[in-house]
């Protein structure tokens, strides 16, 4: 939970409002901290598929609940692959 | 992201169904990984109640995604409190 709120911060407080990330923001973190998960998609679009499936009222800002919920999103579907791939 | 599925595999395979938290197995990895949190709480039944909570059909059993949701609970509660104690 810290890290989640200490990563968020460090990249949220770069330009702009302090509390939410804009577009460069979230793009330098998902590339920064997610970078193994991102190459391992064959979709050269992923960074921007996330980046408008966020940011839901189209301002360019992703609040830290947002964020909170695509960590927890992706958490659950890497689980259910491992969970999958251990059953099989 | 990885340490979630780890901490939560780590309890749930304990007994029972190995992908499901047992209310033994929740109230051991509540106590042990979030034990500074709850000593932080001056409720006595906060574990109980969390457990009440999360399992929602009773049937004494939580899955993966009911415990990532908890976590992305806490850690927006956590998140919200300092924001509001920083912008004081």
């Amino acid at each position: 939970m810290e890290s989640l709120i200490r990563v968020f911060h460090t990249y949220s407080c770069k330009e702009g409002d302090m509390y939410k990330l804009s577009n460069a923001e979230l793009k330098s973190l998902l590339q920064e901290q997610l970078g193994d998960f991102l190459a391992a998609s064959n979709d050269p679009m992923c960074v921007e598929k996330i980046m408008n499936d966020l940011d839901e009222n189209h301002d360019g800002e992703v609040d830290f609940k947002e964020f909170v919920l695509l960590v927890a999103t992706l958490t659950v579907a890497c689980n259910d692959f491992f969970e999958g791939y251990s059953q099989n």
